[in-house]
């Protein structure tokens, strides 16, 4: 049995306690400076606050000033903060990090450069750290059910396969299900544009529910087939391998059916502007919404360069309207194809 | 303004009045045999027994035998049989038809051949009269939400690129939006394939609701990601673009999200056997498994000349193992990938 040290106790860094404790190893959640409630909560009861469930037994709590303690004989390290904790993660963890021991990241999207290029969080934290071994998970699992121990299937990326190998080895469990890619860039290229088209495909849950108080999938899967079409250009125009789109495409099947995300995209559709809306789902900035600006920053840098052209990306550039000039919904059916 | 006449007023043929009114055209629906209840309803009170509708005003009904007259100084003529109408259509009614009037079909599906090859219906109508411009509808349409004017947007496929845009100009609308290709075969072979996933998915609708009664979406998600996986081996085996994709998932997502397909797949995932399943469907044979079954069979032909590998198709063989075998669900999660 392996130690295994989760640093970060948001939900999704502490949903990965499930298939680690089901596979018997030791688990040590460590929770960030913003995670305090969290793991003295958990210290006391057991219970997660925001996972809303208690987590497996023997999982043990450290706060953040116990790290040392945490990461003392461990065998791997999963990086659980979110996109938001990214720099901090990068410049006051990874230091402090032994450096033979691989660290898996289970944080979602890709940094902007000031160049409009794209990195993903293993690659920028390479950059910090050039002898560290940086994985990341990608694929379509929630936390809470991955807490639930719902089937879900992900994928495993890296460039060492020794690493991502004994990482399969530790995690997949009997409903966590692991393939594994070298192609890093690809994989979280591919579930970070997901959250523009995640955003596109809930405004059409807000059209149907602003018209009539039901559930329309016509127009849903209108704007999911035109999705899946800009990922694919997405892929080929950032030089990524065409198979991501089984990934982008899962990806954004599971982020559809729940979260932030979709409420605020059915409140756009449904007519609200994007500062309105955000209002009403209390002015938290959303991840999603910063990793769509992200890559909808990065393709417009191409747009502008003329190494793309606007015609292939209507929907993509609709999104990043809404979100950034605050204009009302006015999806561009037409311009499909 | 068009004379559009619709032959087989099921439910997708008859939702066709629905954008085709709109634009102002004459639209006749003929009913087949067994439409004569629908059309003699529909004659007296314009509202759709099936579609559970009534259809646009100025709609003109017809029995079967008034088909000649339906078809005086038409424009364009719509094939609204179900894919059990295909070979009927071909033999009995393709023959009466002017010849250089287009037809649009809009069955779904492809015919298997003895050889263990498939068949679009286009194909098989042009078999019958080699002169004829046969083209047909794919993407992802309900019938009820078309009729509803939800956005819907689907692609025409056909050989003749006039005949498309002249299909296209009579047919699009502010809410029904048209996509043009050559491609017949491909986007055919999309839009069929897509039946055996919808079943797949549906399975892990079923297994959330016998565990715990809610819905989860991990394990759909998984098996939406594997479900284009295997789409997109099986448009490069069979030959097909694999831009055709974006027809296969969105297909993918609308039908996952409603009908007949949905409610088999679901009990099917609770673990009855597809027997006991379908007698709970009253016993009435789905289009979906038909055509799931015909794919399947081409699959194998091809596996079995050693064209293809088995282990490419995990959720395929183990969808036709449950609905030909009569074997319960037994989802091969850790084969995917």
């Amino acid at each position: 049995m392996a130690i295994i040290t989760v640093i970060g106790s948001g939900v999704m860094g502490s949903a990965m306690s499930f298939p680690a404790r089901s596979n018997g190893h030791t688990v040590r959640l460590v929770g960030t400076m913003l995670d305090r409630e969290i793991i003295k909560h958990a210290k006391e009861t057991g219970y997660h606050l925001t996972l809303e469930r208690s987590l497996p037994d023997n999982v043990v709590f450290y706060q953040l000033e116990e790290l040392d303690l945490a990461l003392d004989g461990v065998d791997l390290i999963i990086g659980g903060v979110s996109s938001f904790g990214v720099e901090w993660f990068a410049d006051e963890i990874i230091c402090r990090l032994p450096s033979e021991i691989p660290v898996l990241s289970v944080t979602k999207g890709m940094l902007l450069n000031s160049d409009g290029s794209l990195t993903s969080y293993p690659a920028y934290y390479a950059l910090k750290k050039p002898d560290g071994d940086f994985c990341a998970v990608g694929g379509p699992c929630t936390s809470y059910e991955l807490a639930d121990s719902d089937h879900s299937h992900v994928g495993f990326c890296g460039r060492n396969m020794d690493s991502l190998l004994m990482m399969k080895e530790l995690l997949e469990s009997s409903f966590y299900h692991v393939n594994l890619t070298t192609d890093v860039e690809g994989l979280e290229f591919a579930v970070a544009i997901k959250n523009v088209y995640a955003l596109a495909v809930s405004l059409a849950v807000g059209l149907s529910l602003d018209r009539d108080d039901t559930l329309h999938y016509n127009s849903q899967a209108a704007i999911f087939t035109q999705s899946v079409r800009e990922m694919r250009r997405l892929l080929a125009i950032f030089g990524h391998a065409d198979d991501n789109i089984v990934f982008g495409a899962g990806d954004l099947y599971v982020t559809v059916y729940g979260g932030r995300t979709r409420k605020l995209g059915t409140l756009l559709g449904m007519g609200q502007s994007f500062k309105s809306a955000m209002q009403e789902l209390d002015g938290i900035t959303l991840e999603s919404v910063v990793i769509a600006s992200r890559v909808s920053k990065a393709i417009l840098t191409l747009i502008d360069k003329g190494k793309a052209s606007r015609t292939d990306f209507p929907l993509l550039l609709h999104v990043y309207d809404i979100i950034s000039k605050d204009i009302t919904v006015n999806v561009p059916w037409s311009e499909f194809g």
